[in-house]
């Protein structure tokens, strides 16, 4: 009996490393698409200001537009005295009501707040001394003409798409989103939506690695359950490769002994498999590819494993797909451990936890260290914690840095 | 000249919970949809599992399926023998080769690990004493019939949407999408994508509430931009009422020291406003109100006046809708905060920074205090910081929790 590749297995770090310097993924294909549409997609180019914002020198408060010079050593016991007025210009000693967000008139450098004011009989008493422009907001103080706004590779959210907007823009150019196929694999495994009979147990690992891809922005296609057989396998990934940018696996590494998907992946083309089983926990069967010159992802068939593995080497993927330079952090924060957790010296691991704000501190409860490979764990967590390869576990109270998926619990 | 309402400015809490207690939400309609459809959806009831989950016992390992009696003792020096046999059904010193997720066979209650046994000529050395159970999954270890898995409320993440299928579930009862209506107001706006002319700026508040609404999962209808004009106001108002479930706009509050939008909602019915103008910077002219039962939400014109607005009062509105039993919070962390910042004693301030992590350590750096009406400091930053009423500023250095909405610098 055959027990192939695991014996040697390939750090995290270097993995990551030898599979890209492979790949040599190119810039993503652009798409322009309307404004209205544009949320969460990645900007295939920067987004660069063609005017200045504000377009003209407005108001910043409710008031009267006047000159500033006129103001000198004014105070609420010496008031300037202006003459209001309703002319498009104003002269010396005019004021003229104006309002937030109005043009400043021609002639007039300074505006002063309502409250600095009263109005007595067609004049106003101005009780405060202006500087120049005090109260305006400045042609071009928000954005100068050619100021990138937003950079190629970001993700676009409301707020970029809000500033797209006042600047006058009604398309954006972006990434096109990655054609992603993803085929399981196992003789074990019925789709969901059918009867189980006998010993089946339902696929639920493409549904899920499907949505962490359309998280990221990817559109994935379902290649359905291929049986552990290498032509079936090797069949199906051949089909996904012809309309797909990158083709994920689930299951059929070390099955029965065997390695059917890296042996079909071999199978098809160079250079195939490039790292066969990661120190990595729980994801040790997690293996890399490239054939077409497009990436494989082999994932474990155990769901958190295929989870973690997708992790740490799906989303660099999806995220080079998209044209960005840096693999998009998950929203991360400093938590406090709630006990110690175990890992093995040599070998990157992910631990899930339950990260709680109690009286303003944030604690991290280690998840069900017993039986790693359920599913329920990742959904009674809400963030991963990567012990490295260096620490032989963490202890109670240690601080540690979690990466967030799940909406944090509030316990204030 | 009047200047209405703003003399006296609620809390911000206090006009929450005015607004809420007012406003009695029920729970929201539901409706089924297909798993494939699900991601980011709030599920409308709880999951409940409605089996076992493993349906059977199976293991956990690549090994051998035995009685664990029959190892009493055993060990490397002295190890226990074995027949392997094929045969479904073991009996006393048989063992059975067997694969991680494979079911136990009937007699077996253990499974070795491959490492710990050695195959000669058609029998097993086993040199290893192993317990009741040892690397067997339970049936019901992940998950036990009857367990509620997910509750209503809990926005559906890639992982209790494998859980989902694994159960076997092809559809979830979700909250149907909130409908929110979104009106902007202005004389000076003019909708992206037309040309602009005079002293016109394109209106980017509509398309920005919008996209917030979305990313929390509310559907919205666009109902363009009403002039500087109570009847005009009102009327839209009343015409967004008859299909949806909430009502946004933004500006027309302290206009020419006119309370336009707030005027036109009085006029609507009762109670119209609830809360108008609150101690919030830079939000004070945010205003909340119910017309035939649906909260109203009142946005200042100014773009990040607006976002806030939305942020405090939006957010947990939407959340509401949604049946969720509290406010989602954003993603959060601890910062040490780069430099001073400025607030005002009685008014919650909302400062923008950019966060990033340098060294391991989390800094938070205020983003322009000048011009804070400026929408590029959203898009320059990616967190908010809510500076409590009872202080009047923070220091550099101290630690402030941010609320996360855009992606970490990482700068390390």
């Amino acid at each position: 009996m055959k027990l192939k590749g695991f014996q040697k297995l390939t750090l995290t770090d270097q993995a990551l490393q030898l599979w890209f310097s492979a790949l040599q993924i190119g810039r993503p294909k652009m798409t322009k698409i309307s404004l209205q549409v544009a949320l969460g997609r990645v900007l295939a180019e920067d987004i660069v200001a063609h005017e200045d914002l504000p377009r003209f020198d407005k108001s910043a408060m409710d008031g009267y537009a006047l000159k500033s010079a006129d103001t000198v050593s004014a105070s609420q016991s010496k008031p300037a005295i202006f003459q209001l007025t309703e002319n498009q210009e104003i002269e010396g000693k005019q004021a003229k009501q104006i309002w937030t967000g109005n043009p400043i008139p021609k002639g007039a450098d300074a505006v002063v707040m309502l409250e600095n004011t009263r109005k007595d009989e067609g004049k106003l008493e101005v009780w405060s001394q202006l500087a120049l422009n005090a109260n305006v907001s400045k042609t071009g103080e928000d954005i100068n003409k050619g100021n990138v706004v937003a950079k190629a590779g970001a993700r676009l959210n409301p707020y970029h798409i809000g500033l797209a907007a006042a600047l006058g823009y009604s398309q954006l150019k972006v990434a096109q989103k990655p054609k992603i196929g993803i085929l399981a694999t196992g003789n074990e495994l019925a789709e969901v939506g059918t009867k189980l009979s006998g010993n089946l147990i339902y696929d639920s690992n493409k549904i899920m690695i499907a949505n962490v891809c359309k998280e990221l922005g990817a559109e994935t296609t379902d290649y359905g359950i291929a049986k552990d057989n290498v032509d079936e396998i090797a069949d199906k990934i051949k089909e996904a490769l012809k309309t797909q940018d990158a083709v994920i696996t689930t299951g059929g590494t070390s099955v029965g002994g065997l390695d059917l998907v890296p042996d079909a992946i071999n199978k098809l083309g160079k250079p195939g498999v490039i790292v066969h089983g990661v120190a990595l926990r729980p994801a040790m069967p997690t293996s890399v590819g490239m054939l077409e010159g497009k990436p494989v992802l082999i994932l474990s068939g155990n769901p958190v494993a295929s989870i973690i593995g997708f992790e740490v080497f799906g989303r660099p993927m999806v995220c080079t797909l998209l044209g960005m330079s840096k693999t998009e952090p998950r929203p991360m924060l400093k938590a406090s451990l709630s006990r110690n957790v175990a890992s093995v010296l040599g070998r990157k691991t992910y631990v899930r936890v339950k990260v709680s704000l109690r009286g303003g501190e944030f604690i991290a409860e280690p998840v069900s260290a017993k039986g790693s490979g359920l599913i329920s764990t990742m959904t009674q967590s809400n963030g991963f914690v990567a012990v490295p390869e260096n620490r032989e576990g963490i202890s109670e109270g240690e601080t540690v840095i979690v990466h967030m998926f799940g909406s944090l619990e509030d316990v204030d």
